[in-house]
């Protein structure tokens, strides 16, 4: 099973190629150059680095929201270009699911945060459960009872939302659980962070704390194995909230009809 | 603090460049191509889409073995090239310290392990230690003493070395402690690991289980910060073997001086 991931979500660009459990390539930016430049450059490189034929894809994996309303644009236009061309399906990964997993089989809970301006963050809170492996439960029965391999699967405790980085953060305080933060809205918040967290917690550090294309496909694996797929002209991201022009659209609607 | 990082000691080539805590971009490639094919242009490609200025570089981090031989020279010779020209140090970072900090913050026992046919692997024994943040300890004291920010150091159980895969499952036994093995001695072991091991195990999935610049590049500020560089003349990959070349030249030597 092959498959191209994108995410340009949020200020980086990532582009990825997982083949049968391998990440085979990903190229990863995190620069002032806008996504319409860099992303399909940097998938045409890796494409040619990894000399992938592009008819032996199978799935178009991409972060699906929430993010930057024009970098979502971008990622979910070029998935859906990418994947109509080649007849394949679109998997859409909540950006913040991805992110989480950085944090693979934590024992903590995982709080990507993205700055979403107008003093909310778009973020969610996560956990890994931890499950026994089917088949090798079987082979290690006779052994040691607490040993055998184990699995982990992301828990979604608090799906992607736009909320006030405050009300975050009692939330958070009310689970009495040490917690991760990660993305770009740490830099921006981790002042408000530091001053009202009472539980303990920790800021990634900056080789898992921003957007993978890695992290994208193999979770997008997971929803493949699942069937949670789309056709590449059902596939549009997931916003969460109105952009600036259609908020001021309807803000300017309102305001006529109300003078009126 | 701008710094290059380069891991080539696995069948993985990666390039990436970090700036101040956040990493600017990572290239990485996991296919056949040679390392002395891929390596460099890859780093070339990084610099010109981060429009990265070279003379502005403060030190080069290198995966310094163990690994591969010719990957491991291949990133040294180049990190070395580099480091001379610009005149700035290297870092050199042990490639399974670099692979364990993926699991950055994990409570449980990180294990990479390299294929070093002969049947043995090159592996190490990781676990991560929490430490409180000295300065918002400070400004915490005030509030519940279980909160405040926490770090997390790496710490080394067992420093990388050459063993065979059983000695290790024997070690990791007694250790009693769940257990996360990664990297490309995985594939080549996981039925010797599964069979043997006795206490709770996964294995990483594929966006964190191979090695990664940027990992390179996190562990090697922690180290310029503490002063562990060498300059370019000096630096020296960690083989912790003789190459197939040198043994068989000993073996040979040996044999002469035996039958004479």
């Amino acid at each position: 099973m092959k498959m191209i991931a994108l995410d340009s979500s949020g200020l980086v660009a990532s582009a990825a190629i997982v083949q049968d459990g391998e990440l085979v390539g990903e190229y990863t930016i995190n620069h002032k150059k806008t996504h319409s430049q860099t992303l399909l450059p940097m998938l045409e490189e890796l494409k040619n680095m990894t000399e992938l034929e592009l008819d032996t894809v199978d799935a178009i994996a991409v972060a699906g929201g929430p993010g930057s309303f024009t970098g979502l644009r971008i990622g979910s236009a070029t998935a859906k270009g990418l994947a109509w061309t080649m007849d394949v399906p679109v998997i859409s990964v909540p950006t913040t699911d991805a992110m989480a997993y950085h944090f693979y089989g934590s024992d903590k809970l995982i709080c990507p945060i993205m700055d979403a301006r107008r003093s909310q963050v778009y973020c969610g809170i996560y956990t890994f459960e931890r499950t026994q492996d089917e088949q090798v439960r079987d082979a290690q029965s006779a052994k040691d009872q607490t040993g055998g391999r184990v699995c982990y699967q992301l828990r979604v405790i608090q799906e992607a939302s736009a909320v006030a980085v405050e009300e975050l953060i009692e939330r958070l305080n009310k689970m009495k659980q040490e917690v991760v933060f990660l993305g770009d809205g740490v830099p921006v918040y981790q002042n408000k962070i530091t001053e009202g967290i009472t539980v303990p917690f920790s800021f990634a550090p900056p080789h898992c704390n921003r957007q993978r294309a890695a992290n994208v496909a193999v979770l997008g694996a997971v929803y493949f194995a699942e069937g949670k797929v789309q056709k590449a002209a059902e596939h549009a991201p997931e916003y969460l909230r109105l952009s600036q022009a259609e908020r001021e659209r309807m803000e300017a609607e309102q305001g006529v009809k109300t003078s009126c």
